[in-house]
């Protein structure tokens, strides 16, 4: 056995983005409890000029997807950022569940080498696979499921570090 | 070519912790410029009951060090919780990058089913090297060099993603 490109990055990615739903359920679960609107919430954010929590996961559900697709040599399907309730952030990982899980390992693995070109807005950027991964999806993947984690954390949701991990693989 | 423990591992903590230092400093110039005690970041938390930034960096710091030593099946060095300075918590990802430096891959490589013992505190928890890499340490390190930043965010310090992501690697 050797560590695959699929194993690495889709079910990484399931697993948070679950984990991410979960934490937004404890958000709703909060914000009926303390009786304020929900969408409150979508636009909460840790500062001023810092993105809220529906741009956190609207970007988060982006790198899983991007990653997939670009892993798999597949074109990006676009998504609308249109979120405006919590509800809706569930449908966009509800929806990002549903595309990863149409991937199967043959058409990632092998992807280590893959030339993957990233349209930076500092113009356009080639990587391989691997590092495209690792060192570029990842990053950005956990950056913005762990901030609107923070987001929720900061605004008085009852979620704690297992909420955002869960439960171990068997 | 294809992946690798080691090149899922020890550069991927080598990269996130040489940004996190980046960002820490960051901080320190903030504090300089607005004249105030950067002790305060460190003792700085996004919610009451939520853990500090020295305890964000320290944890990471361990997870970073413990999938090394896991997987490369060592003992992990004691390492004492002390620092109570931004210069300490500097010398603590400094230190944690040496002991990274440390590694080769010929360590690692191979640790994909290596049995890991992990002592919860649910109790003792056994899990392959792949798992444990994947979907403990790396959700763990991830999730505490993100709170790390966004502490240090929300108290004003002039970081972007950017800081946090760094140079793309070539």
């Amino acid at each position: 056995m050797t560590l695959s490109m699929y194993e690495a990055s889709i079910p990484v990615f399931q697993r948070a983005l679950t984990q991410l739903s979960a934490v937004l359920r404890k958000g709703a679960a909060h914000a009926e409890a303390k009786k304020f609107d929900p969408a409150v919430l979508v636009g909460a954010r840790l500062a001023p000029d810092m993105l809220p929590l529906s741009r956190q996961i609207q970007i988060a559900s982006d790198h899983a997807r991007g990653a997939a697709a670009r892993l798999a040599g597949l074109p990006r399907p676009p998504v609308p950022d249109d979120e405006a309730t919590l509800d809706d952030l569930q449908a966009r990982i509800a929806s990002t569940l549903e595309y990863l899980g149409r991937f199967t390992p043959s058409q990632i693995d092998g992807s280590e080498e893959r030339e993957i070109t990233l349209p930076l807005r500092t113009g356009e950027v080639t990587l391989k696979g691997q590092p495209y991964l690792l060192h570029f999806a990842f990053p950005n993947f956990w950056f913005h499921v762990t901030v609107a984690y923070a987001i929720l954390r900061h605004n008085g949701v009852d979620v704690g570090k297992q909420d955002f991990l869960g439960p171990l693989p068997t």
